[in-house]
């Protein structure tokens, strides 16, 4: 029997692998039913050891209760997990455990957790079945959404990888009650980006109830609930990035490059402040351009501001290296075409589109002017 | 202009992954007219040091001479390569290069070089295009066709990769003619089996035909050309192994349980050759349970006696370890459901199926009495 929590689910819908992400206050203390729902006999719960330490126990105990042979496998905490070493260690732990591929890998924990099991689940068996608890506001509004997995290369993040969708999405926000209050921000980024993208309303509500989210208001399943199913109809266009997914990407051009020269260092920049100063940019950018009008980018800037979430280059500790790192960094994460490269850019609140062939030189320009004026 | 040399093409109807297997002696002269019609303006050639000191240059130059960049990354020959670790370093070789989703990997080797490079263009960037040139007879009939790609895990071999269907596979025969007549036999016993699967005509076709085969005649490229219909055919009607593509495995169960036992020690059992032991023990097995003509069990073994490869336990170098340490080894292999295996049994040659449920108990009877027998 499900439990009874209220819950909101949004469906993915990719056809023959489409999926459920189920939302509420709670709803992990029902994992088992709806997990063993799935009818396997086996389940490979993959965690990290700080987010084990708080969650793994209750979600393990649900999981048993249904039946299921469970099995833990975690890992260090941090992106340093979304390493080859860590991925053949999780590969070799899940058939040390003899999950076949009709059972199930759980990934409990945020971004680095979901990427590192999903990608487990994609190669083991070549493709194991798979569920995602996610327990970062971040997790739970994107990386949990849409199937990218994948590790860290010497070369850049994420490059080695696979698309491997789940076959459920448990999002319990209380889970967020015990995160700080800085990736409660950072995954913030992530969920306003969807009004900036293409729902001006969601915009003008995020900027009205931010405060009732943070704090675990009924107003977090709505966020959480809206950012999901914002994703959830992007990715059902587009599953494999050939078109429209990549608007997803808005703030990212310029937050991936800030991330780079900053080392990947969290004590400086986290991803979602990288991608709040990038989001802040490309409609300070388009504004500059004359595609935008620039009371939205300020709009922007402003509730970003409110949040607590850095919009400026000056706000990074430490500094960012200078506009020339800036761009290498850019020129290494997306490919330059005749010296242009492709950004998402806004013609205001809720109207974002992917712009091909934005002249480097322009970017430059904005960029050494941005930072004269900080 | 693709080269006139007279070529055999094999489509392999996968839908919006289908690709072309174009057989022929020297076809790999023509590879910089047929990739580079694929489009791509860059290609990394994957390959092992044995094999690349004798064809590299020659591909490339070809790939090069179209246009194309190349790149070569070398692993060492053997088994061993197909470990996390060379994974690892093809995938951040292949990045080095600056290949991009649209390039290609083109794999250049034997089965191991091509599951490697395979699983390689995997997961790069979540997927890079990918082209076979398969210089073994292992490879031209089986291992290159299909998309099985993966690496060995202590806890097995294949035991994690992808499904990742080339776009182009060429397969020269002409290469053939510098492999060591051991690994033409081993090639073989995977090219017969098309035969003992589900065309007898073609068995018949072997026994008569399989000298002009190995020496090197037309003979060859038309045993390579039914060999790949063969299988095109199966994986066009299940890529994933749901079903009839079980098939494939007749002799891969004793084959497989007959590796391990001998510790995948490739100075006494290579793969074919255990394959070939394990497709005559799969007749005689089913002769004795009266499912085949015993006359079909000994037309098997005296054709494979005839090529030169092995029919029996005794002729395994060193022993093959006793009964129980093979049961043990099968029940590792495959999954053991109320003490009964999976076996692709047959009614006679060119009459296989998949049997479910066949008692372990049987088999080991079965192998008791082979072992007393030799």
């Amino acid at each position: 029997m499900i439990s009874t929590i209220d819950a909101q689910v949004v469906n993915v819908a990719l056809g023959e692998r489409a999926y459920d992400i189920v939302i509420g206050r709670g709803i992990i203390d029902g994992a088992g039913e709806r997990v063993g729902a799935l009818g396997a006999s086996a389940a490979a719960i993959v965690t990290d050891d700080a987010v084990g330490a708080l969650h793994c126990e209750r979600l393990a105990a649900g999981l048993a209760r249904a039946g299921l042979r469970v099995e833990r496998i975690s890992v260090p905490p941090g992106e340093g997990s979304k390493s080859y070493a860590t991925l053949a260690r999780v590969c070799d732990s899940i058939l040390a455990a003899r999950i076949e591929r009709g059972d199930i890998v759980v990934a409990l924990g945020g971004g680095v957790v979901g990427d590192l099991a999903g990608f487990a689940a994609a190669i083991v068996r070549r493709g194991i079945r798979f569920v995602q608890v996610p327990t970062t506001l971040l997790a739970q509004v994107d990386s949990s959404v849409g199937g990218k997995t994948g590790v860290n290369s010497v070369h850049g993040k994420n490059l080695v990888g696979a698309f491997h969708q789940p076959e459920l999405v448990l999002a319990d926000t209380a889970l967020l009650d015990t995160l700080p209050a800085r990736e409660i921000r950072a995954g913030w980024a992530e969920t306003v980006k969807y009004g900036l993208i293409d729902d001006p309303a969601f915009f003008a509500w995020c900027d009205a109830n931010w405060r009732a989210v943070f704090e675990g208001g009924p107003e977090r399943d709505h966020a959480v609930a809206v950012s999901c199913r914002s994703k959830a109809a992007i990715v059902a266009r587009d599953e494999r990035e050939t078109g429209d997914r990549a608007l997803l990407n808005l703030g990212h051009t310029f937050g991936h490059a800030l991330e780079r020269v900053v080392g990947y260092d969290p004590a400086r920049l986290i991803h979602g402040e990288a991608v709040a100063i990038g989001m802040a940019q490309a409609f300070r950018f388009s504004s500059t351009q004359g595609l935008c009008p620039p009371q939205d980018a300020e709009a922007v800037e402003t509730h970003l501001r409110a949040v607590g979430l850095p919009t400026r280059l000056s706000e990074i500790p430490g500094g960012f290296g200078g506009v020339d790192a800036l761009v290498d960094a850019m020129a290494q994460d997306k490919k330059v075409v005749a010296g242009a490269l492709t950004f998402i850019l806004a013609r205001g609140v809720g109207a974002s589109f992917i712009a091909r062939g934005v002249p480097v030189g322009d970017i430059r320009a904005f960029l050494l002017a941005e930072s004269a004026k900080d």
